[in-house]
């Protein structure tokens, strides 16, 4: 079920005129047709329509920043064009009038939107039900399930998830993907559900690194490509946060042997110690979000609890409780952390770190622990999958390149070097 | 047509068993069939709902924090029992399947939703047919024009606008009644349309500066109420921003009146030079909003562009051509412009400036200058305009203090201390 496609590849050969976006659309729909009964990764397909775009535009999408690749989008946003269910039977089938400012950014770049891809409910905890392309019984992750499940599985070249815990990179490693969390806001929000106004950001995944780096600066007109030339050795701090003892031993042993490879390779490691407000701000991540889902999803609390999903229901009943005096404390804490992360990396570029506590857990019915993500959510600075490990039943396991705000380029530089000196070490 | 309630005095009336909540909706329907065939504020109305809520549920209303009062909410916040147009043909008749935070922030703490009010076209220039109740051939601001308009009039105690440049504070000036933008996102802006997702912020409108420090406590929670003691005599300073000229003889001589009757007062007075970085912050101002409205507007733009208001398309237009690179260029003057800004309210606690360039403007085409608002939107911090002066032919005159971000009870405490000695003034 594992055969990503590589958007950079893709683009590459459809430039040169090898390709055409009609014969990626059609490989994707094949992969959807071999898989997506098993893997369940879109809510909401539109095939037909990627196709006719394709064969009536193909020449002009050929020239496009994104030339014509095939996109997933997290149900989450809204579209005009394809209902949008959030994850929740309270909106099955709905259509918004509108398109979430996302989705007609990847129109504008010249992606074809190829479906929705299936959400948590309402992006929180209460699981969907795809499944993990490299193993079914397990878990994708989540809160973008589908989104990183449908990249794993060649269903689309691309595909945009959020992040308000741990959502893009803990199923991008569990999928074994690129998923990339940039800086906060960098990517738009507007027409994608709110969790938490201050949290949830959007990313993007796909097969490699250079691709989803490729596809943001495709989507953005920034300069994020990090193809063009070799990257340079990244200064990296090995972070062990407090609760490293949380992550497995296939983690932990994972995390430092990306550490030595990269050294080998030319970079320098150093261990950093994350100083004690960190730990605050670990909490903190917890009252910020929950004091904005409480008001975010208010309308869905107080009109259709009883449809809610448990997890969420009883979240948010929890939530009601929390004074804006320990919100607004919460907000310093964090602002003192960001702070703080900014003096440490001063002498680093990145930071390495686990992406989860182990790789994708067996069964459905739980999507996973944000525990090594929440903190960095919190602090708005880009986070990066990086795929190419395994432990030893042959499910991948994630490390997490953690830039500084506003310097996504560097991190997706780093996470290449990181990515490429792990893929050319013996047994990758 | 000009008669505005006290949402205080109502509320302790309420409290205090004299009227019921059915009373101030029965006097609120009198104002609105008396004045809004002239006025225009409301873009939907549902007084039968608000009647039938405020009879069927007056004892419990009047026991929450908003005590069963009627509020009017700027058409750009979504409502899935009213209608949502955003003020453009676009969206006529549309019904949103969620309300919007807010809106469920008003009914949690008991206030009745008595109807929608009119905006400019997403909340931007194109004036919609609101009319000035102090003048129905003068334009009443904007671009929460309905808002300011239904409170000056007596239609509602509390209004609910959004400010991007200055659309609470201009036509809160405009229509002599108390304007209250609160430090960013004190205020949830789910539901609403975006327009810069960087600086949209929700505020309410109410009669006078008490009046809008209750509804704020009542539907936020925090400590924001200023009725229960004489307001301390602020630090405050006098702020000639480049643009001084700009601003009418009528306006200026405002603005040093209230300074001198401050002082009168006991209030410390003294003028403050406003670094260069804001004549930079004021233009950075255009480039962030300008940047994220093409983005947050992306669907109307590219699919309805012949039925925008025509300054609307013209500016999504030129703002286009706007890079990433202008775009964070201007954010990290902003960056610098509030460090600055936080350097100088070191030694004040509140900043008075005018509100607007003058009275409200002759006619309807035009809401008005945003000159004065700008700056202090794009720094965040909380804006209130105090109503109580007039020009010579009657026209309020609004001057505007500005607080230091996160310290919104020291500028409502300000404001009031500016406007009972206005009001306490002789000629007043």
């Amino acid at each position: 079920m594992v055969r990503p496609l590589s958007a950079l590849d893709l683009a590459r050969r459809i430039e040169g005129g090898e390709i055409t976006p009609a014969d990626v659309v059609a490989r994707c729909a094949e992969a959807i047709a071999a898989g997506d009964a098993t893997i369940g990764a879109f809510a909401a397909l539109d095939l037909a329509g990627a196709e006719a775009r394709a064969k009536a535009d193909g020449a002009a999408l050929a020239k496009t920043p994104l030339r014509g690749l095939p996109v997933g989008v997290k149900d989450i946003f809204e579209t005009a064009d394809l209902p949008t269910g959030y994850g929740s039977p309270i909106y099955a089938g709905y259509r918004p009038a509108t398109d979430a400012a996302l989705v007609c950014m990847i129109r504008r770049a010249g992606g074809l939107l190829l479906g929705k891809t299936v959400t948590t409910q309402f992006a929180f905890m209460d699981a969907g039900a795809t499944r993990n392309p490299h193993d079914p019984a397990h878990t994708p992750g989540g809160s973008s399930s589908g989104s990183a499940a449908a990249v794993a599985a060649g269903m689309v070249a691309v595909a945009v998830g959020t992040q308000t815990g741990g959502s893009m990179v803990r199923p991008g490693a569990f999928c074994g993907v690129a998923a990339y969390k940039p800086s906060y806001r960098l990517l738009p929000m507007v027409g994608c559900k709110t969790f938490s106004w201050s949290l949830d950001t959007a990313g993007l995944f796909a097969a490699g690194i250079a691709d989803v780096a490729y596809a943001a600066a495709a989507l953005t007109g920034r300069d994020l490509r990090v193809d063009r030339a070799a990257p340079a050795a990244p200064r990296i701090g090995l972070a062990r946060p407090h609760i490293w003892p949380q992550a497995s031993p296939a983690m932990r042993a994972a995390v430092e042997r990306a550490a030595r490879l990269a050294e080998a390779a030319g970079a320098s490691v150093r261990e950093v110690a994350l100083p004690p407000v960190f730990e605050d701000a670990f909490r903190a991540h917890g009252v910020v979000q929950d004091y904005e889902a409480y008001r975010a999803l208010a309308h869905e609390y107080d009109t259709h609890r009883d449809r809610l999903g448990p997890r969420l229901r009883e979240h948010l009943g929890a939530a009601a409780s929390i004074t804006p005096e320990a919100y607004d404390d919460a907000r310093r804490i964090a602002k003192r952390a960001r702070h703080a992360l900014a003096d440490l990396m001063g002498e680093v570029d990145v930071l390495l770190t686990p992406s989860a506590p182990g790789a994708a857990p067996r069964g459905l019915e739980s999507t996973g622990q944000s525990t090594f993500n929440r903190l960095w959510t919190l602090m708005g600075t880009p986070c990066i999958n990086v795929p190419g490990l395994i432990d030893d039943s042959g499910l991948p396991l994630g490390v997490q390149i953690v830039g500084r705000f506003g310097r996504d380029r560097a991190a997706l530089e780093a996470a290449l070097f990181v990515e490429r000196t792990i893929a050319s070490s013996p047994g990758a």
